[in-house]
């Protein structure tokens, strides 16, 4: 610990009382390793303000002495955005005390929530106001609306409701200089200048602290259609999400899922099985709502599949009978992940393309890979609808330990490199964090590198906010 | 003209060829005026770009030189956003020229548009191909894609698709530096580091040129049914949009009129009539429209005024008979600004604040204005939905020259102190530009001032884009 770092921890001490400063080291070990265990960081203390002056008089004291602060919610990022360096020199700044719900409104469609609220909590909020929050994603119960926010976080309902970035009303957030920001207004409309709310949404903390948001809302859903499809190809997936968008606009879920991840999941998770009989190559997940009790959501999903199947668009397809067959087929989709952790080493890659190009993305970048690295399964799955796909690959024949080490940053700049190539993003919805850092640096144009740098350094001069993450 | 301008004017007409510089003052006056003729400026030169390169090699002559320029479109700003300083110090960089629709897509729900596109023409191309770009508003045949995002420009559509804001897919722009961002590979998910495209969106050219921007798309309408209903007050109205909203999805205009606001029509405009026979004090106009010709959107409109008339939220409702009556429900609403000039001197507000306040704000904004300045009358009217009203005060009583001058600013300021005690902005949807650039100075907060300047200073330390707009 610094003696810079000694004397902001006593002066938090002595502003904020005990409660709000953690120093011992078996209550920070949780929380400076990055949910994928991947980076290890290290840190004094953690600061847990409750109040938005609290954070800014945290604000206030890491400016006067020089030491960065690291926010954090709770902490299931995937870019290890939320981890403090490790050699220490920066301090984390947990907001997972400045929990409340401000206000909820079913008339405004909005609820503001402090930083810290889980987004679980958040769901529950809506729920009873007869409203719904759309936005989840499978760390929903530790996630938080801060987090959320400062990543433009995505999920499996972004085809309808979009990313946080849509979803936000405004935000309040403490800047570099300790001034806070306050856009919780709820205004629909506002041209004051320089949008500072989307400029922190998606920040990773490097620009502000992000203290509260305001979250539009939708109405809540009366009833919910899943089915599982069988295609013979991502290019068929895709016909028919377009299939059903030019019939209904009911349709809010529409995931890829390829055989070979199936087949994992039914080998490494329990209880799990297959919902179609016959063999196919592709698989699609499909969820329609409806949000009025007239519609019969399951009978209108059920002519579409059945016009479908007559098209020759679909081969097969098979609908939840009961809110458990949904869920199940749900739970295959999303236990992928950790089927192919069970598997053996995987290389994750968060991508998107435009999503007319997508389908022949996949068969060509897996191809492409496997041609490249012999030996290694490379697959895409996930959210087609939006040109997001999880582009996997995993050790295959070469499984050993180290293959990840080893080979990893290999296939990554390989598949990175196939991903600008067609004008595509090597971060669909991760962020950039430590991980993607250097491949940022490497493939963003000058211009751009230069533009974050300027409005970095514009922002956070002395650079206390969230060092080393993000700006190339 | 100093030397420093003719030598730029020099070098870009070497460059750009003799058609892309325009100096002869009779081509240049009609561009040097803002639309309402408030404010006028001087240039001696046009600059007109036909591609981004071209676009670029100009913004690297200004920043040699140190010569600002001022980047216009259609010129209909409604904040002198787009007139050059009265000095002659900087040049008019008019994008007109630059008018390309460079790609329309109805699979990918995507079109890609030169800055200089026309609204309108953008419309026609969207229907070409089935499709629909819904922002629309009165300049719609001479405003042009770069500075409806430029201005973030809203209209009478937003209740539905919101403004440019959510529209725009991706942004292409020359920055200050002379590099260019392009922002148009059309992601929908795309999380590399800080939004340049939503920086760059109500910006209003003061960090870098736009060139071109990806719009989304939506299917286009089968049909629409337009409504006008008398109601008690501003609450009323509001209870009807809520009573709509909670029954169908299909509302996407609706607009508050004030009785005096229509009388003044009547009054002024040609072949105008009352849609109802009997006495209201306020009006609502409503557009419902379907996007499959299955849907008998007019009678499901029927049965809903039907309700609300029995529930007693509407007083008296009238369904337009046929497209010629729709058109003439809306020109009652759009002839509200031309029948208020007809009147005599009129001061206009756009502002906003949360929607749930908006009715009891209209009239108790009107009355603390009439009564602090006897003799004037102050009404609401417009996008009640979007918590967007155009608050104007007319001279009344006080009618002679020089109101607008002499009490004018009074009131103006009278009115943006209420707007900012009830948490609203003092520019909705028409930008900052010149005339505002006072009031955002006097109103917002010091750390918002400051974060505006850093960004600007940031990314245009040479302050050649745009100078003496939105930042204060």
């Amino acid at each position: 610990m610094t003696d810079a770092e000694a004397r902001l921890i006593e002066q938090a001490r002595d502003k904020l009382g005990p409660k709000a400063v953690v120093t011992d080291p078996r209550e920070i070990e949780p929380w400076v390793t990055d949910w994928r265990g991947r980076v290890h960081g290290a840190a004094p203390a953690i600061l847990a303000p409750v109040s938005t002056d609290e954070v800014a008089e945290i604000v206030r004291l890491a400016a006067e002495h020089r030491v960065p602060l690291v926010p954090q919610g709770g902490n299931t990022g995937m870019a290890a955005g939320a981890t403090p360096p490790a050699d220490g020199s920066a301090i984390l700044l947990s907001m997972r005390r400045m929990n409340r719900i401000r206000s909820v409104s079913a008339e405004n469609r909005l609820v503001v929530a402090e930083a810290g609220v889980v987004l679980a909590t958040l769901h529950d909020a809506a729920h009873e106001v007869g409203m719904r929050f759309p936005l989840t994603l499978g760390a929903r119960g530790s996630c938080t609306i801060g987090g959320l926010t400062s990543t433009n976080a995505g999920g499996t309902q972004v085809l309808k409701f979009g990313t946080m970035r849509s979803l936000v009303g405004g935000v309040e957030a403490v800047l570099p200089d300790g001034s806070v920001h306050s856009g919780l207004s709820g205004l629909k409309k506002d041209n004051r200048g320089y949008s500072l709310d989307q400029l922190l949404i998606g920040a990773e903390g490097t620009l502000g602290v992000i203290t509260a948001v305001a979250l539009r809302l939708v109405p809540a859903i009366a009833a919910r259609a899943v089915a599982w499809a069988g295609v013979e190809s991502p290019m068929r997936a895709l016909e028919m999400l377009r299939f059903l968008e030019a019939r209904t606009a009911s349709i809010e879920g529409f995931e890829l899922v390829p055989q070979d991840s199936l087949e994992l999941v039914l080998k490494h998770i329990p209880d799990t099985r297959a919902p179609l009989s016959g063999e196919h190559r592709w698989h699609v997940l499909i969820e329609a709502t409806a949000v009025d009790s007239a519609t019969d959501i399951t009978a209108e999903l059920q002519r579409l599949l059945e016009a479908a199947l007559q098209q020759g668009i679909i081969s097969d397809a098979v609908l939840a009978a009961s809110e458990g067959q949904a869920e199940a087929f749900w739970k295959l989709r999303d236990s992928i992940s950790e089927a192919e952790r069970a598997e053996g080493q995987t290389l994750a890659h968060d991508i998107s393309v435009p999503v007319a190009d997508m389908p022949r993305f996949i068969i060509d970048a897996a191809a492409k890979v496997e041609r490249a690295f012999p030996g290694v399964v490379a697959t895409g799955f996930g959210h087609l609808g939006d040109g997001n796909i999880h582009f996997h690959v995993r050790a295959g024949s070469h499984a050993a330990p180290g293959w990840y080490d080893t080979e990893g940053e290999k296939i990554t700049r390989f598949v990175d490199d196939l991903v600008t190539a067609a004008g595509g993003s090597i971060s669909a919805e991760h962020g950039i964090g430590q991980l993607k850092r250097e491949e940022l640096a490497r493939l963003a144009p000058p211009g751009r590198i230069h533009a974050l740098r300027a409005i970095k350094h514009a922002l956070d001069p002395l650079g206390i906010m969230n060092p080393g993450k993000l700006v190339p």
